[in-house]
């Protein structure tokens, strides 16, 4: 006697198979979308269908985009002399959100994983270095997670810049602003006293 | 120029409607679906609308089903005098697992809830009560949530039985077995001693 329903348990399983959905997040997901008028699903449906066939990623930068080359990349009035490297679109979203990078971007797709197998042909490097020798760029603004991976990433593209002559830097590390020191921690609070500026 | 891509903020959107989703958990399922082979959405796609299409409620139980009645219902080797009352099919199917109860259910649909406009007539209560005394149910074991909306709830039901000269019973409260009396709660503790068992 099945205790559970085959279609429900395999949307169930599509569910659990997201980032950040375990398997009590998926049956409580599967349960709302039961009691949902049929033309919510076939919405949620379409959206998805819709989603995978428009949205390509840029032949450039690798942003999203519904076109070949995106608006970043399109936008003429950006700084050409500038890259600013991202792990995925997601940090490259959260840039342009604060209105004080005025540059051209490049997505790797991820970060430098010895132990994952995931090395610099895996990631979009061949192809930033490609595109800064042919575009003659002058800064490349490394805005990876500061985290091991992200920082030996940063350290590997600066290692290529150097016989290209690019500038190559880093977002700033320290202390959040409205933070406060007692939660910082030790290491957040040492590089914040190493890149102390002058006021 | 727009910072996001429609086909993408749509479907960001439908993930964010869903129970236990919020803004960020939603994107970053975007961006993952988005880094699938298409096939892998086609699916996802399929399965919600293969749910939608197979998937309805048992018309006496209120359990899921693929045909009218459900298997529990049509399964005669059940104890046809028991009925247990249960808020959601997930509770339904967390009991079955323990394999200690052996009758029939019935599914509310929610618990009630004043506050919400959530009253008898909005859950499925007329129906059980004409169940009860159309099938001559000897016992309704009402296995709600140990809260104030499903104590109210058990209150409630256990109120109609009384003239149906039927026994109402409810799911044990006290410690979790393999618990701590530690990091139980006043109130649980409470309970237990007041519902303690003779050993």
């Amino acid at each position: 006697m099945p205790l559970y329903i085959k279609s429900v348990e395999n949307l169930i399983n599509e569910f659990r198979k997201l980032p950040a959905i375990g398997p009590k997040s998926a049956r409580r997901i599967v349960y709302y979308l039961l009691k949902l008028p049929p033309r919510h699903i076939d919405g949620f449906a379409r959206s998805l269908i819709e989603m995978k066939e428009k949205v390509k990623f840029c032949s450039i930068c690798c942003n999203l985009t519904e076109e070949d080359i995106c608006h970043i990349c399109r936008d003429s009035t950006k700084d050409q002399e500038k890259i600013c490297v991202v792990e995925e679109v997601g940090n490259l979203i959260i840039i342009e959100k604060t209105g004080r990078y005025h540059g051209l971007y490049h997505v790797l797709g991820g970060l430098l994983s010895p132990i994952d197998n995931v090395g610099p042909d895996e990631l979009r490097i061949p192809e930033l270095v490609k595109r800064i020798r042919e575009k003659g760029t002058k800064e490349v603004i490394i805005a990876l997670n500061p985290t091991v991976e992200g920082e030996s990433t940063a350290m590997y593209i600066k290692k290529l810049l150097v016989p290209l002559g690019v500038k190559a830097t880093m977002l700033a590390s320290g202390l959040p602003v409205g933070g406060d020191l007692e939660f910082a921690d030790e290491i957040t609070i040492g590089r914040a006293i190493s890149d102390r500026r002058v006021i």
